[in-house]
């Protein structure tokens, strides 16, 4: 006996990514089922650049970080010598990445995102993000949400689920936005941190950025994330390269309540970008995709299964 | 106009520090109101050892890993003949401590806490609760949380607070029974942490505990954790040591929304035991009281406040 309501997804084609995410949620909130899952376990965990906004044509943390640096530059004259600053600056990424331990881009990362307040850090955040447009879509880049997965997030948050976006990007960064965009409170979010100091000036008290004990929130770091912010493992995985490779297995191989695991495989070149072995930018998607059929992955064609991809399209 | 309800707080005397937490939370929560604060902003953080439980005659996680060194070092001789592990049994806290930089505890600390799964770690703890009692109580450690506590972490629960536990206990230990004894959720507790080491084995993906990159989550310790789990500023916060001073300023001071602290002293040597500026195991108060006037915060006399400690007693 099927309850008839409003379609939850109705940014999804009714193929079977859609379909199968709603017999998980059904299966695993069905009182009296054998694969019920009391509310408090029922976390899923979402990667956030490539699987709920686009990583291209750079990640957009990275694309914030560009706006810092040119923003300060011309009243800043020793951060514009820097040499690193002016790689980053003629776009000369590679230089960035030299010597295999990225030395390059932690400077102009500590450069931009360290030796400041966290109230101070907010502001640079949101400056960007009124001020930036994304260079294809000429949008906010609060704006660029997947639509689907937006509605996703509701779905399974209607179901009892506590979503916690488990991403490669600073945790500081994405907690200036994910509550008003997506609806996840900031301490349900895990991202890729350093120590802050505390200190009790006569304005009362602060937190300094540092980039002291970075914790890189991506491949093995994200099941290592996981149970340093939750703590037990989560049911729902939704993930888009071999970054998440890692938390899709530690979400589904061999865990005691059904569990479901998701891959968004970016196929539209058209409506967005289309890659997997060789992204432009990060994502590179070839190991989890080997994975998939093995282990049971529900794996999201872009261009076949989203009706629509941005909210904007439907203006 | 007030409403006629069952009394929230009964093992509290109808005194100053009850009046004080009644009050305040009625004023964050009165819709419409000059002091509301919307309920994703009604964020309390309690310690634990000390404001939740006792720490004496020892911390409840030391009196832990000396019952697994007890219980493992008949069975592992390289195990019983480490020095440190000797002076562990032997009671020798001093020699643990020597030399400033808390080596033997480190030491002893990682043999009973790391280099063994988290599935491991966890059946560790639950034997430990299952067996061991508190010598003064002769009660199993989990049933010595005090009765008004309990109290006071529902009635912020039922007013839309989201509690969390900020402790210079470890994340881990504590995980394995909050949810049970004060219903926080694992992913509500912020303590002393380790990075993990994640694998894939045959029988599925196991997270090993180390103690690399350990976080300690006290003094200045507890903001930092505060920001790096939470994002934003608690509205209340409830101590009971100098441990707990820097995350009562960050709580109090300059917080654009009306906030409280509170600080649980320990008066009570009958029931309990008495301490502040020399106590036997952890948990010195003497800056936090001297400051606590100043900043308007809230001191509970454990003798005089509360009319039970434990659960127990009425029995």
């Amino acid at each position: 006996m099927k309850q008839v309501t409003a379609d939850p997804l109705p940014s999804w084609n009714d193929e079977k990514a859609k379909q199968s995410i709603e017999a998980f949620v059904q299966r695993v909130t069905t009182a009296g089922g054998k694969d019920f899952v009391p509310p408090a376990e029922r976390i899923a965990v979402f990667d956030n650049d490539g699987t709920l906004w686009p990583e291209n044509p750079t990640l957009f943390q990275l694309a914030f970080l560009l706006y810092e640096l040119q923003r300060r530059a011309p009243t800043e004259p020793e951060l514009a010598a820097d040499p690193m600053v002016q790689a980053a600056l003629a776009g000369d990424f590679a230089k960035l990445l030299e010597g295999g331990r990225y030395a390059g881009l932690l400077r102009v990362g500590a450069l931009t995102h360290a030796g400041i307040t966290t109230d101070e850090f907010r502001a640079t955040v949101e400056d960007w993000l009124a001020s930036a447009r994304h260079p294809k879509y000429g949008q906010p880049y609060d704006q660029l949400t997947y639509q689907p997965m937006q509605e996703l997030l509701h779905f399974m948050r209607a179901n009892g689920f506590k979503n916690f976006i488990v991403s490669g990007g600073g945790a500081d960064f994405m907690r200036v936005w994910v509550e008003r965009v997506y609806g996840v409170p900031p301490e349900q979010v895990i991202g890729t941190t350093a120590r802050t100091t505390f200190e009790l000036r006569d304005s009362g008290p602060v937190l300094t950025k540092t980039i002291d004990h970075l914790f890189v929130d991506d491949k093995e770091g994200k099941p290592v994330g996981i149970w340093q912010f939750i703590g037990r493992r989560p049911i729902a995985c939704f993930g888009n390269s071999d970054g998440d490779l890692a938390m899709l297995q530690y979400t589904t191989i061999n865990n005691p309540r059904l569990s479901f695991g998701l891959i968004v495989h970016h196929t539209d070149g058209d409506r967005e970008y289309a890659y997997d072995a060789k992204p432009k930018s990060s994502g590179k998607l070839v190991e989890a995709l080997k994975e998939a059929p093995q282990r049971g992955w529900t794996v999201v064609s872009m261009k076949d299964d989203w009706k629509t991809i941005f909210s904007f399209e439907k203006r």
